[in-house]
Order: C-alpha cells, then sequence, then structure tokens
C-alpha cells in the first residue's frame, strides 16, 4: 500500500510526499494534528492539513526567526516566544548564554508533548531551565503585559482559525507595549507568492505600530512555493546598520543562518519589495 | 474530471497541480514535451515530467541567469545562450542595449515551436535582428570554437539524458576557450537541497576550469524546494566586487533582480556554502 500526502491550497497547486507510517493523529482543542514518517523528510508535524515542521528543514525556520532579531539586539536577557510547541525556536533561543530567561506561550499543549515523543532534536530544549512553558493563548497573555520582553518572537501557524489574531493591529500594539524600550520582535510572514495579501497585511499592521519595520526572507522548501518571509519589527534598532557580527562567538556555526545572511536576507526580490509599499 | 500533474523523485516527494488543460503534448527526438495550462501558473512547459516555466514564475530564473552575469561584465557584446529554446534567457539578455549579437543553441527545436505557441511572453524576442537561432547540440557547438563570446549562459534541463555532457569538466574546458579575455558565464546549478551532488560535481568542474567561481540563489516556486542555485565562472571578473550598479539604466526594473539583490544572491546559507568546499 502507498500512502501519499497532499497540502493544497487555493492555487489548486501544493507539496505532495509519501507517508511510510503515521506515526500519530488527534484532533486537539484547536485543531487536527498528525505526525507523519516520510523517506526523505523524516517526521513531519502537520496541523490542519498544513506542513508545520519537518526533521529535514526545520533548521531554517527556527534559525532565521531567532538569531536575526538575537543578534539584533545588543543584549536579549528577556525573550518571548508565542507559537512555537515544537521547541525548535526555543533550541535556537538558548544558544544565546546571555538570555536569562525566556517564556513560551503555545495554545495547544498536544502539540508539545507531540515534538517531544516524534521530534527530539527539535523539543530538546523545553525541559531547560531557563525556559517556562505557558499553555495558553497568546493573545489574552500579552494584553496588558508591562514591558518585559527584549525579543518577542511570534512563531505561529497560517493566520485562520487560532493564530488569526497573531496579525491583527490590536495584537502588535500589546507586543509593543510588551517590549522594552530598546525591543525588538519577529514574526512569521508568510508567503509572497501564493499568500501575498497576507504578507502585505502583516507588513502594513506592523508599520502601523512600530517606528523600524522590515521584511527578510528565507528558504523552507516545505512551505508553499519555498519562500518564506519574516517581519522584523522594533522601537529603533535596523536589523542590518545595528547587527554587530562580533556578537557571535567565534566557533559557533548554525546550518543555515551566517552574519553575511543575516544582511542579506533583507534584500528583498522586486516583487516582495513591492508588498512593502 | 480533474487531472493532476505530480513530479516527484528519488525523494518521494514534489509538486503537485491541477491541470485544466492538456494543450500540447508530444515526444521530440530528444525528450516528451507537453504544455499544460493551469489556473495558477498559467500556462506550464514540461520535459521529460519535470516542470521547465510556468508564465507566473518564469521571471525568476530567466532574469538571474542573465542579469548577474551581463551586469558583470562591462561591456556584453556577444552573448551565447545553450538550451534555453523558450526563449526566457534571450527575453532578458536583448534588455542589454550594449549586446550586440546572440547566439541560441537548442538541440530541440520542437521546444522553440511550443514557446511560440504557447508562451508568447516569453518567446516574444525570438525573432529579435539580434538574435540567431542555431538548432544543435551545444557540446558540438562549442568544441573548438575560438574566442568569440564576452557572456555564455548554460539554460539547460536536469543533467540526465541530452543536457548530462553540459556539467562535465570538457564542456566547460570547452566554454572557456569560447569566451574572450574578460569572458564570464552563468550556468543553471541545480538544488542544493536536493541534488546536492550534482551542485558539488558542476562547481567543482567549473572550479576546475576557471579562476573565478561563485554560486548564487534564487527562489524558483517551481523548482523542487524552491531554492535554485546558478554557477558563476569567469576569467577574472568578480559578480561582487566588479559589478558597477550604475550601468543599470535609469528607471529600467525588473520583477526580481535588483542590483541589491545581485549582490546579496552571493550570500550562501551555511549547508550551501559547505557544497562549494
Amino acid at each position: 500500500m502507498e500512502l501519499w500526502f497532499k497540502e493544497i491550497d487555493e492555487s489548486q497547486s501544493g507539496l505532495t510526499f509519501r507517508v511510510k507510517n503515521v506515526l500519530f493523529s488527534k484532533q486537539t482543542p484547536y485543531q487536527r494534528l498528525d505526525v507523519f514518517e516520510t523517506e526523505f523528510y523524516g517526521n513531519v508535524l502537520v496541523l490542519d492539513g498544513a506542513v508545520q515542521i519537518t526533521q529535514k528543514d526545520e533548521f531554517v525556520y527556527h534559525e532565521m526567526l531567532a538569531h536575526v532579531p538575537l543578534y539584533t539586539h545588543p543584549n536579549p536577557r528577556n525573550v518571548l516566544i508565542i507559537g512555537g510547541g515544537d521547541g525548535g525556536t526555543v533550541r535556537e533561543v538558548v544558544k544565546h548564554p546571555e538570555v536569562e530567561h525566556v517564556d513560551l506561550v503555545e495554545i495547544d499543549e498536544a502539540v508539545i508533548q507531540a515534538a517531544k515523543s516524534y521530534f527530539p532534536e527539535v523539543s530538546c530544549e523545553l525541559d531547560n531551565p531557563r525556559v517556562s512553558i505557558l499553555p495558553m493563548d497568546g493573545i489574552e497573555y500579552i494584553r496588558k503585559k508591562p514591558a518585559t520582553y527584549d525579543v518577542i518572537l511570534i512563531d505561529s501557524t497560517d493566520p485562520v482559525g487560532p493564530a488569526e489574531g497573531l496579525i491583527a493591529a490590536s495584537f502588535y500594539k500589546d507586543a509593543f507595549k510588551a517590549l522594552t524600550d530598546n525591543g525588538v520582535m519577529a514574526v512569521q510572514a508568510e508567503s509572497p507568492f501564493f499568500y501575498p495579501e497576507w504578507v502585505k497585511k502583516i507588513f502594513s499592521n506592523l508599520n502601523g505600530v512600530f517606528p523600524v519595520t522590515r521584511l527578510y526572507l528565507s528558504f523552507t522548501p516545505t512551505y508553499p512555493g519555498g519562500m518564506w518571509t519574516f517581519g522584523f519589527a522594533s522601537k529603533g534598532l535596523d536589523p542590518v546598520s545595528d547587527f554587530d557580527p562580533s556578537r557571535i562567538p567565534e566557533g559557533l556555526s548554525f546550518k543555515y543562518y551566517t552574519p553575511e545572511l543575516h544582511k542579506a536576507a533583507f534584500q528583498l526580490p522586486a516583487f516582495v519589495q513591492a508588498l512593502t509599499k
């Protein structure tokens, strides 16, 4: 028997791969959660039919979401992650020795459990003593939160269902208030090729709240089209001119992120640049 | 009835999209050629089951293959394109007013005919008086060719079947001899995520022949993984330090290429950089 997964969207196109085994399937209170074993991608975590992470390529998204803001900020001590229950972003954040504490606010505890069972090399730092896991709605959590965090990372699913409010201007206003004076934020910001309207809305909403806003790009093969954006927003720090590569300890290396790529990722193709106008 | 196209490779994964109409199908002397009409991508050209171009995203590949070498060379007058029978690379090359002549060497005339019939906005410059179309094998064509071309562009299919010899060291040696003293070359160089061994082989073979070699990246949603490399090789010109953005006429703009992206495209993710060691 052959099982094939397909992730097809309104474009009537998408990704397909062969499933060796279905490892886990559950309807949680928030979403449908599946874990598949595949030949090429290793284990794959799927929420509501959309691939979230694969063992083969999760490093790209997690490294770029975490290190670009964390190496822009000169001294990130307190970090908030909203979403990201798989632990991949936590794993990257705790590589920064100056980070004293990480709050991970994940609405769906089933994601955390699935990550611990099937993605040990992704969830490996969820039990780190510097990390607190708060199983609740990030939108509620951040409402009226005082200036607490140096860096906020929005590691969300597509902006439908439970994650819809995570791209709203009101949410970004709450995030702004929850940041310290020098605070920076990075948000997953969708595909400029398949979902340009979402990219525009995210950028425009960030732009209405934060004085500094930029988009940056990375390649994630299992996200639609392979080209994925992040939104950078800060109270003043610029992700290129305020970035000091000497903060990266000698000998530390990543699979995707490099100091040169940190800067290059902000150079956008013309049609992506147009979405920020 | 619903028709779905799938491009699956050894990874047991790939691209799938719905086909509205099959516009053309033919077994040529060299390959199987299909043209599909789709909702999102417009018309799609497929050779031996692999997507070559779509109306929606062909601009990325053609702009990056042409403009990076052509804006690196200070005065590209004679240009050779091997492959590229669809005409997309020709269309970009003739945007450079200093280009006096383009030789397009395409082995399969059926590709040219299909492009003229179903991709008018791609093939639109194939009848330009500055362009000569030579229907023959590029490997044969370039053998013992004297120093003639300022720029050579290898716009090939995957290196199997008729295109296998287009990544061989012997072919690159012939290309080197066919270039003028200041000559530069760019070659399509495959996916670092799905075909790292091909990328390594192409880079290593270029490296054995040319004094200057670099890889650069772009996003093409319909190529496996969306992340695609090009190889840059020259007799001395560096694609970053010898690039003069003032050569781009004011007001001229592209859909993907920008002067900043020209330089940023050479900043590779760590795992891609490793393929050049």
